[in-house]
C-alpha cells in the first residue's frame, strides 16, 4: 500500500508559501491506517513500553491508538491551560515568537520507558520541548515517532540523541 | 471496574465555579480504556457504521479507537481555521458569545451511517452543532455517545432524536 497516496497536499496553509501535508485521508481509511500502525508497532518489537505520550493534537490520533495496542497508558501533552490538573511546562521558539507545552505531573513516573508520538516531524521545536518535559519528569525516551518526517527541515539535529521512526519521509 | 475511580474531579477548572471531569487518570490506564471500549462497542453491535466523528480534541481519543476497532475511516471535527481543506461549519451559542466547528466537504458522503464521538456531554450545544454538520453533508447519524454525560445539564434535549450511549453518567 502506497500510504503517500492518503497524504493531500495543501498549498498555502495555514500561511502563504507554506505546503501543508494533510493526514485527514489516511485517518478516513482505515486499511491505511492499519498499515501505519503495522510500520510503527513492528519498530516498537522488544522496546517494553510504560507510556505513550501524544502531542496535541494531531499527535493524540495515533498516540491513543499506540498506547491501545502496546496495552500502555497514554498520556496527553497540551497547550498552555488546558491541563486541569498540576502541570510542567516548556516553552520552545517558533519563527515568531514562543510556544509551551504542558504535560500533567503525574503522567509519566520515574522510570518510565516512554515512546513520543506526534504527526508530523518538521522543524523539532516541538518534538526536544516534549523530550524536556518527559525527562524532567524521570521519564526514560525509548523512541520518538510520527507519521511522517519532513527530512529537508532537518528536525532530526535537534532530537539526535533519540531513537527517531516515520513511516513517512519527504 | 469501576470507572468513576479513574475520572478526577478538579474543582474551579477551567473557571471559577465550575468542576471539571478529568479523563487523564483513565486515558493512563489500559484497563480502564479497554473497559470503556467494550462498552462503548457492545452498543453499537450491529449498527453497520460507515465512519466515526470526533470532536476536537478531548473527543479525538475514544472516537480514533472506535474508528479503528470497527474498521472504519475516522473524521475529526475542529475549531475554525485548523482544517486545511475545503471545510463546511456550524455556529452555536455559548454562555457568552459564540463558537464555531468545521468539517472537511469530503469527511462524510452521502447515505454514509455515523457514529458522533466526543469525551462529555454537557449542554449539548457542541453535539448538535456537530449532528448538523453531519446531516448537512448527507450523513445518517446512528448514534452520539460519550464517555460521559452530565445529566443535570439536560444536554440530552438538545439531540432527543438520535441514540445516545455514554458507559459514564453524572
Amino acid at each position: 500500500m502506497a500510504l503517500e497516496n492518503y497524504i493531500r497536499d495543501i498549498q498555502d496553509f495555514p500561511k502563504p508559501g507554506i505546503g501543508f501535508k494533510d493526514i485527514t485521508p489516511l485517518l478516513g481509511n482505515p486499511d491505511a491506517v492499519k498499515e501505519c500502525m503495522q510500520l510503527l508497532l513492528n519498530s516498537l518489537k522488544d522496546k517494553n513500553i510504560d507510556k505513550v505520550v501524544g502531542v496535541e493534537s494531531r499527535g493524540f490520533f495515533f498516540a491513543t491508538l499506540l498506547a491501545y495496542e502496546l496495552n500502555v497508558g497514554f498520556v496527553p501533552v497540551r497547550k498552555p491551560n488546558k491541563l486541569p490538573y498540576e502541570t510542567i511546562s516548556s516553552s520552545y521558539e517558533l519563527e515568531y515568537g514562543m510556544d509551551t507545552l504542558e504535560v500533567h505531573i503525574d503522567g509519566i513516573k520515574k522510570g518510565d520507558r516512554v515512546l513520543i508520538h506526534d504527526d508530523v516531524l518538521a522543524t523539532g521545536g516541538t518534538a526536544a520541548a516534549v523530550c524536556e518535559l518527559v525527562e524532567k519528569l524521570g521519564g526514560e525516551i525509548v523512541q520518538c515517532n510520527f507519521l511522517m518526517e519532513l527530512s529537508f527541515l532537518n528536525g532530526r539535529n535537534k532530537i539526535s540523541k533519540y531513537d527517531i521512526y516515520s513511516p513517512l519521509v519527504y
